[in-house]
């Protein structure tokens, strides 16, 4: 007699119908999530109501989803999944700078600069004096490093977020070090602002009782020969969202030292050294 | 100091962010669901590229769905979910007919017949005489049950399927019982058929290297005062697909036993009671 599929068996089931020449990878990504997926509807019995509000909002998210949104990264971004998958794939040694999430709004061909340049193109917000060395996790400085920067004008919107009304490349450059490793350059004191909430994704924050904001940052990629890729934020300590990030972003190591050096003028100064972990 | 997201802590600071006024059974959802996504992740270090293809399936699979198509529910049909979700809301005494998937072809309203109608009105296919009765869990005939009967024609298509090509109707209709429980109809031995695999989901089966085919099967809604509802098919077993149901909905005692009455007419015959649990 055959085993039909039932409660019980259920997993075992599914996993018996995939053939000896399906890719391994692709059977145990199937495997892991349908079981995982079974699991969580056996454990708190999942009522028809709950699976077709679930299949509703699941419809409405890659409805939501268009060349200019994606409300899948969303909603992987605030159930922690994005960064717990950056987690599982950049274990560093624990002297070595630390990743944190990409975030959609990176933009690739940003101008090569001039260390000391200012990089704030409206003049609007609070400048940032930013600076620090870019070393290997033996302290060593990293000569021919780039430092790619970007982030968000003073009113909390991304260069790409206004086209025609931020100048281009507002916020955004690259700088590449020296032989001492050193880095610095004219920036604007980031703010909070929050993740898009007109979607499934919003609805589903509400409903959790949170709010949709990430703290202010200013993002980093830096990367060198011989060396892991940084994909990292500077965060403001300050930020009133510090201990409640949207997407879980924090890190306590990536809390930038933001000094107020003229209290007239309101210009600030931030130290941060970026350590790079060797290739493995 | 914060305690900020790790990989260690990761559902912890996600259960910790909701707030005390949340729906009960929502927050149990959300912690349940992304607790699993999350070990998930963490079992099988789930890679960045791995990570960017699941959000473009989702995605593709969001953007297939339609007013005609619920690539979503196909989903959920081909991992077991939807035949799991039935299966805990649906414990019934060992007695009792057991239930399956609703799927997408059901129709409201369909005409209430007498008994004995042809119900086959395009007049292609083998024709089958269904018969049987309806009972309770004492084996007590239940008079004014309504059996709602829906199946595919000869070609494999519902009658919804091909508007203006099947009669409205075709191989459809409502059967009341009398005292005795008794219903009987003509309609045809049902085919198998494929799902739709024009989308994600068809492409996830052919790397599953599983075929598409829902074995042959008749559908009924059995209602009845007093008793549960009963969603269940009739499956013909000597069907080429009856032991790899592409949607899992195959169980043992839902297998009817078609024989065939007049071997030169190709007349089958099929007896099935449908035995209704009461209602708890």
């Amino acid at each position: 007699m055959a085993q039909y599929f039932s409660e019980e068996n259920s997993v075992e089931a599914f996993v018996s119908r995939m053939t000896d020449d399906v890719d391994p990878r692709f059977k145990l990504i199937m495997s892991t999530v349908t079981k995982h997926v079974h699991d969580i509807i056996k454990e708190i019995e999942i009522t028809p109501d709950e699976w077709e509000r679930a299949i509703d909002f699941l419809t409405r998210t890659g409805q939501k989803c268009s060349a200019e949104r994606q409300e899948y990264i969303l909603l992987s971004d605030v159930l922690g999944v994005s960064m717990l998958v950056d987690a599982v794939n950049n274990r560093r040694p624990p002297n070595a700078t630390e990743n944190t999430v990409l975030g959609p709004f990176h933009v690739a061909g940003a101008p090569e600069l001039a260390m000391g340049t200012n990089i704030s193109l409206d003049g609007i917000g609070e400048s940032c004096h930013f600076r620090g060395r870019v070393l290997d996790t033996d302290g060593k400085p990293i000569r021919d490093a780039r430092i790619d920067v970007w982030s968000d004008n003073a009113e909390g919107f991304y260069d790409v977020q206004q086209p025609g009304i931020q100048p281009k490349w507002n916020n955004r450059g690259i700088f590449v070090t020296g032989e001492d490793g050193a880095y610095d350059f004219v920036g604007i004191k980031p703010v909070s602002y929050p993740v898009p909430v007109d979607g499934p994704v919003g609805d589903m924050l509400t409903g959790m009782g949170r709010h949709p904001y990430r703290p202010a940052h200013t993002h980093v990629i830096v990367t060198a020969s011989g060396c892991q890729k940084l994909v990292t934020h500077i965060f403001v300590g300050d930020d009133p969202y510090i201990d409640s990030d949207t997407v879980f972003g924090v890190k306590q190591s990536l809390i930038g030292d933001f000094v107020k050096v003229d209290e007239d003028a309101v210009v600030w100064r931030c130290e941060f050294d970026f350590v790079l972990a060797p290739v493995e």
